[in-house]
């Protein structure tokens, strides 16, 4: 087995953000559920952007995102995921290499257009998500190179992508280069809605090819259909293959479960919080920088720490600063 | 003579801006000029993107941009200018109507696409502007309904436009069209590299259609070729029809210019100055809506420092509160 040449490939959804701030009776008169994400087809999505307010785009993607992070924090990262050959495609192309990540996916030559997720960030920066999923759902096995995902020490996989049908193949195949290279498979369960759809999938894949998990507090607790917490500690530390799950517990920080027990690390400081979006994808960034790198679990908790509280002390789901100057300046 | 329906209506450059940060080295290395914009083609505009850092995409374009900010002060305006069907088109359109602006001129159905404003903020906050026309290009007096402009009581006219030689008959079309039902013209000179270009035509405006010029000090000093703000004012206060100019003087504020005498106002005051992007096309966003609103000139240049003050204190060249409850709540 050759030595890893990449520290993370991530597949997942290629979307750009289109965000705007938003009321709660503006979420209400929508029927849109806050800190949500919900699936539109393009009508709706239509019909939502023409009542919306002026938006700023920037690109996002939650795995996209992730990896946006962690090549910010100096690693090596890959992205894989498809867009369209229009506009917004080559947006979301031109900003994740121009951050450093890897991005060799062949963007679709016909078919729907790139992905878009209409961001509602409400005064207490909660966004409540409309994602239309367009050309990402196209992504397939033909898109997946086993030789890239083999040389990764990481895969991380998005729980969103097992939403479109057509994508799961390639997320079978990336899994089996992964396993077959010894390298370790990381999920994130990505939407408490998105568990709902999908917990049997979820479940099979934690007993079976999961190292790593990632979850918020709704999530973790969704996916085993238990009311608390502890339960769901429990529950996870029962299972399978997977020995780390790390939970984010929002304002409260982070909960990292492993087989030895549960250790609880608080939040980074955040002077004012902004916009969270991105919080959950920027903590498996810094949390999967420090594994990478070697770090204790202690270390990365803190580096996912560090890296959430930078995204949501502004608009948007990447970092505006380099996250390598942070964890220098300190924490993490 | 019916009474104006509309305070506004601007004839400019739709332009979809995309916004970095940069260092000053990074300009030097593009050979880009601080301050100013440069018009380049769609080859160089594709090796300037590429060679960018991550950016956000939010709707720009001057004389649009001033009327978003004439609609957040409550007043009513339109804009013409001309985007191509496609997904910055979609942009462009979206974000001017969502704020209140009348906007229908039709897309462009084939040719260029949407232009593009690649703009480089340096830790100054100054902006450094490289432009690809595109389908802006394309406005033709098709697109100016005389009706709409003989409505308005002031037709606001962008500099910038009369790069694309196609525009100019739109141009003269809609000068006539206010002339013919005794409204006001204005005329901003949009940038000095411009005014350079176009001197001889700016000049005959000023003389013969222009009732309100807008220009910053190195642009008025540009035009009559002299080298102080004295004689600048002293130039203009001599021209034929121009019977005021608003002149700004960056931190120092504004000035305004009519055969009476100049007038001093001081900026309005902010906490930091993040992005310079706007402020010209603020200000004259408020001076306009108060002209159209019978305030006398000391509001008028108030209310455009008021504007111009909102949009440096974040990135983006469009205000992000509505300009009318900054206005209610004191200055201007």
């Amino acid at each position: 087995m050759t030595a890893p040449s990449l520290d993370v490939v991530a597949l997942g959804s290629a979307i750009v953000d289109v965000l705007t701030t938003a009321q709660d009776a503006d979420l209400d008169a929508r029927g849109l559920v806050k800190g949500t994400m919900a699936l539109v087809d393009d009508m709706r999505a239509d019909e939502l952007y023409a009542g919306m307010g002026p938006a700023v785009e920037a690109s996002g993607g939650s795995a996209a995102n992730t990896m946006a992070g962690v090549a910010s924090f100096g690693g090596s990262a890959a992205f894989i995921g498809k867009v369209r050959d229009d506009q917004l495609g080559e947006v979301f192309a031109h900003d994740i290499r121009a951050v450093g990540v890897s991005y060799a996916t062949a963007p679709a030559t016909a078919g729907p257009a790139t992905a878009r997720c209409l961001v509602f960030v409400t005064p207490d920066a909660q966004r409540t998500m409309t994602t239309y999923l367009g050309a990402a759902t196209g992504l397939g096995p033909h898109d997946v190179d086993p030789a890239v995902v083999a040389s990764a020490r990481y895969t991380y996989l998005e729980g969103y992508l097992w939403d479109p049908p057509e994508a799961i193949s390639a997320l079978r195949l990336a899994i089996s280069a992964a396993s077959g290279a010894g390298r370790q498979v990381a999920l994130s369960l990505s939407d408490p809605f998105c568990v709902d759809r999908h917990r049997e999938d979820f479940l099979e894949l934690i007993d079976d090819h999961v190292d790593v998990l990632f979850a918020n507090e709704v999530e973790i607790m969704s996916l085993f259909e238990v009311s608390s917490l502890a339960d769901a500690f429990d529950a996870v530390r029962k299972r399978g293959r997977c020995k780390l799950a790390a939970i984010t517990l929002g304002p409260l920080g982070s909960a990292v479960v492993t087989p030895d027990g549960v250790t609880e690390r608080p939040a980074a400081r955040v002077d004012a919080v902004v916009d969270t979006t991105g919080a959950g994808d920027l903590y498996a960034a810094g949390f999967l920088h420090g594994l990478a790198s070697g770090a204790d679990l202690v270390q990365c908790a803190d580096r996912g720490s560090l890296a959430a509280a930078e995204v949501i002390s502004h608009v948007g789901a990447r970092p505006r600063v380099p996250l390598a100057s942070l964890l220098e300046a300190g924490a993490g």
